[in-house]
């Protein structure tokens, strides 16, 4: 028996397309060549109960029990309330990636540090590649190519290597236990003619993609972004992404999220097919009032996958100062968006967190940890007056984060914007130290009276006294009549 | 003969549509209902030359010739190098707007003091509704009706009152003589029950913007807006605003400039049909680095349209200072957008510049001058370096505007960011006080020197000495080798 968002498999001799059913739904899946002989249809069961399946090819059906998910188990991660993110089974997930991108193509011993220091960190996302990258600090060879090599820098296009996927899968799996969704991407501009993966034909972007997408939609953490910087791959046209898109989508029964990311020019997000915006741009998380404004524009998740990196290399985009790091996680988290982490710190190995994996050398993931177990036990944070107070997040009436910033007052005047508010509700406040990680609770209640048509204050004019540091939040919580 | 752009008419008995054409150009026109049995067709020639035109429904047929624009008549404003304007024979059109609702509803003597207003105003555009307005500072009733009057708030929508339209497009043209485009709000929610403009049944809605739409698109100077705050409109949908500006735009064959203005929910300006966007939100404009990421997102002209009132009222979108208003026109400017200005001081008669017209109180106008001469002396600004440095707006390697906004330093230290430079470049520059209308040019030139992978310094070092107030800029000019 298998259980539900798990896998199954049938192994056919022939390419074989199957379709799953059970009441009124229907999938349909095509096979994958795995190697020697082997047509396999993988099967994710998105529903508990019995699913019958066919073949096209030769008659040959059956039916599958599926049974409960196992613990930890919560299924694959879906949109939730336009600007959020949920597994499937309703257990909220308050994304917080980190960005190795090729980790999966380093030596079994560094992966096997990867994946424990990814057991011991704060992130529930891992951006990284299919291909292996040809950048600055990354020379190293990968072990295993995705397809059949004829020469130097010379692939046949239609034979994959069924062994380089099969790694990738396990690496996948291996994320999944630690609850780290992967976010897999397809296509990347860092090649410089040493493999060519980046400017394959036509043919041989389709059949890949068709053939990746075919192979791990089945994984229930596995995320497609269709490329990291799309814009710097000078050989495809807007045209093309269109394609590619529409390719994946198609061959990924399950619609699981999907994005594609930008260089310096974004993508239309609004695109329906696109269930999230991957944007790279530091500077619109240095502000609450800048991240707020994509919300509006792509009505769905906001999920900034760069904002460059805690680091001390001499690029521009790889020396942000732990404390500016997280400083973005909790702007945009304020603004109801979700940030990414990544960290290039000078190595005699080159072994840079960013793209290799290893270990971390940054302040920002301790802090990251702190902020990630303010959102666990916060709700999905919408901005409360979007406009006029960018730095209070939360629920309307019962949930509010109020973040400071690089500003170090002594002093907050309880005050909220008029939403959901109401004279004489009672709230109970916290000092945040988001820095120094402490959580200082306020003695008393506070209750709201009316100040002006906008704003609701404390109904003696109380304020809540503060250390005088910068970094510090407001967490207030509404008491229940 | 008729003037290019210009209008030229023909009056049929009949509904009756006009083929025009020119070579290969073929523009089909609807007639319009005027009374007294007149059913006029309207056409701008958008070329000069001889233009045949033929009528659909009695074999009418004639030529036209049509001669050169008369002086200042530079034909509608189009789209120009994705984020800007220019006029249809290239004069750059630097936008800079205002808002009087419904100047055009207000007595005779004050719709004639509200043009000599603008006749020494600095504004180029001004948004103004179709339809009467009831809202706060806004309860006298208008002179004229859109529709046959059935009795109170009973209209009968299939019979236009051509009185009212004939005296909007008089308006129109008194606009255009004073070179100010008249953004044309087609619907707006203003209405609360008094006339019930704002919720016709939808075939009033087609049948009126299919109207408004063939009578107007003749004028040169016209824009469509099809609403203000469209998402105030409870009782429309987004299909129906879908709807109308396929309606707006099927019977447009000029393809003027074409928007939706949104009150917090925006519109998605990416649909093809728009030519730019018409964006309320005053924040985005407090800072550059906001305002420049719209462009980004909808990759065509950013208006900000409304972005709150200079004034003295009560509600916050009313009583922001002139200081701040001007603020926001140059961090728009800085970033490659443009801004519209608007008034709200309390009136004994509840004459309120931002509705009703008349004149103008605030400190902002003059200042705004100021900013449109230089805007008229720049090239079309682009942010130089969008995520990185959000001061600097202007054309790499030719001219650049650095805008300080409230910071009051007492130097600047000569530094622009890489594009479009090498060592050896010599500029000029000079000190612009954007409050103080004072420009103060700087002895000497200044040569460019890399510092680093993203900076060009002066290679003496040198710096501008500044006056220590807020609101300054700098500008620099390439000298040509």
């Amino acid at each position: 028996m298998t259980e539900q968002w798990g896998i199954s498999e049938l192994v056919f001799t022939n390419p074989t397309t199957v379709e799953f059913s059970q009441g009124t739904q229907r999938l349909t899946i095509w096979s994958f060549w795995d190697g020697d002989g082997r047509e396999i249809v993988r099967f994710m069961p998105p529903t508990q109960g019995v699913w019958s399946w066919v073949a096209d090819n030769n008659n040959e059906f059956g039916e599958l029990i599926v049974g409960p998910p196992s613990p930890g188990n919560h299924g694959p991660v879906r949109v939730h309330n336009t600007f959020h993110f949920a597994y499937a089974d309703g257990t909220p997930y308050r994304q917080m990636g980190t960005t190795c991108y090729v980790w999966n193509h380093q030596s079994a011993a560094l992966q096997a540090q990867t994946l424990e220091t990814l057991a011991n960190a704060p992130f529930n996302k891992i951006r990284f590649c299919v291909f292996p990258k040809h950048y600055i600090y990354n020379e190293n060879e990968p072990e295993l190519y995705p397809f059949e090599k004829l020469g130097e820098a010379k692939w046949d296009f239609t034979r994959f290597n069924p062994a380089f996927f099969a790694k990738l899968e396990e690496q996948i799996v291996a994320l999944g236990k630690l609850g780290i969704e992967a976010d897999v991407i397809l296509l990347h501009p860092y090649d410089d003619g040493r493999w060519g993966f980046d400017c394959m034909p036509a043919e041989a972007d389709d059949r890949y993609l068709k053939y990746v997408t075919t192979r791990l939609a089945a994984f229930r953490n596995v995320w497609f972004s269709l490329a990291n910087e799309y814009d710097f791959m000078k050989e495809k046209t807007e045209a093309d992404w269109d394609r590619f898109i529409g390719i994946v989508k198609k061959n990924d029964p399950y619609d699981h999220l999907t994005s594609i990311h930008n260089g310096t020019v974004l993508w239309n997000h609004t695109d329906p097919r696109l269930s999230h915006a991957s944007i790279q741009n530091g500077s619109a998380v240095e502000d609450a009032g800048r991240a707020v404004l994509y919300r509006d524009v792509y009505r769905k998740p906001i999920v900034f996958d760069e904002v460059i990196y805690e680091g001390d290399i001499e690029r521009r985009w790889g020396r942000l100062t732990g404390e500016e790091m997280v400083n973005r996680f909790w702007e945009g988290a304020v603004a109801g968006t979700y940030v990414g982490h990544g960290e290039t710190f000078l190595h005699h190995d080159d072994v840079l967190w960013w793209s290799k994996g290893g270990v971390l050398h940054g302040k920002s993931p301790a802090r990251l940890a702190f902020l990630r177990d303010v959102l666990q036990h916060a709700p999905e944070l919408e901005p409360i007056d979007k406009w006029h107070n960018q730095r209070t997040g939360g629920q309307p009436g019962q949930f509010y984060l109020v973040y400071l910033s690089s500003a170090a007052p002594s002093e907050w005047t309880f005050a909220l914007p008029k939403p959901g508010l109401e004279e004489g509700v009672t709230f109970t406040a916290e000092v945040l130290d988001t820095w120094n990680r402490t959580i200082t609770p306020v003695a008393g209640t506070f209750m709201t009276k009316k100040l002006d048509n906008y704003t609701f204050v404390d109904a003696t004019d109380r304020k809540i006294p503060l250390p005088g540091l910068p970094w510090q939040a407001i967490r207030l919580r509404r008491v229940a009549a």
